[in-house]
């Protein structure tokens, strides 16, 4: 297991974390298996999409903002309602076949850590599972 | 694999099973490595969520609620896809790193059981694997 | 690890892939563990969700282009940001624990690939893992 710290840059962010995910399966040993990213927070989650065009990225955060607005009168006095809601949708881990001690995925995908209430200092949990 | 019994008490609840779940993972014997929460249903889910402020789970709910209406023209005659979308908006799983024979959550995280159509009886399936 | 290939065919489509995973499950030899269904893709996804009534899936597809229009003001050129927003919401991975050699699916489960931009050639990555 190995525990990765990532300063988020804005109040809400799409992270490219790829290259940091696989430097830790690399320190794992792990040729093949199965990658899991998770995130011990419940204001920001990781999500797998497109790592070529960041207005993919964009489109995603600006419909996101727009279908859980930040304020709507919730209950929760401290206030980050919306950026716990975001997460439930979002999903708190990413799970990732390994080959070749690398993350396999697909051409145009990239993890990210979806900030929704930063600019924080947040942590990634992966741990590297043998595959048959 | 365990297989825990969970009884739901309304229509919709977010209802804290972390500790069930640590149960089994005690029971499995595993001390370090990653657990699985599935939900054989398909009108409930589990999600990470804050373990604090119960006015977090009352505003998710209440967000739910808004976003996927119980009624809203639906052609499922049995009367209840709006439990169906929420189970896919939120998901049937949760993966969680397993460190000194118990969960590895953060401070502020629990495992909640999504009921979206009791109160039901549910069966929540928890399978422990070693972690590299 | 076994890589599926699957051919939708229509724009958007929830397909039922069950029995296509449950033929690797077999093929991996894994009696008890847990499966990793993986879709290497930005524009499709995969979940679990009723076998049963097809107006289940329905509802599902129609909720979803309601909630996430196909044009809505992104910026993203390629002009489908609505598949990448849907994707990220569905997931790009199901877990389900395997037993006596089948996936150990509720009654009413089924898996499903959740085309968001087709239709087109996909693909699953199947990995199976053992079970304590």
């Amino acid at each position: 297991m190995e525990i990765l710290e990532i300063e988020t840059g804005g109040h809400s962010e799409l992270r490219n974390v790829t290259e940091a995910v696989n430097g830790a399966v690399r320190k794992s040993g792990a040729k093949e298996g199965v990658c899991l990213v998770f995130i011990p927070h419940t204001t920001c989650a990781v999500t797998l999409n497109e790592n070529w065009d960041p207005d993919v990225q964009k489109d995603i955060e600006n419909f996101l903002n727009r279908a859980v607005p930040w304020e709507n009168g919730y209950r929760h006095q401290e206030g980050n309602s919306a950026a716990h809601i975001k997460t439930l949708l979002t999903g708190s881990s990413v799970s990732v076949p390994i080959h070749g001690g690398r993350l396999f995925l697909g051409e145009w995908q990239g993890v990210y850590l979806a900030e929704y209430d930063g600019p924080r200092k947040r942590k990634m949990t992966v741990c590297c599972l043998p595959c048959s």
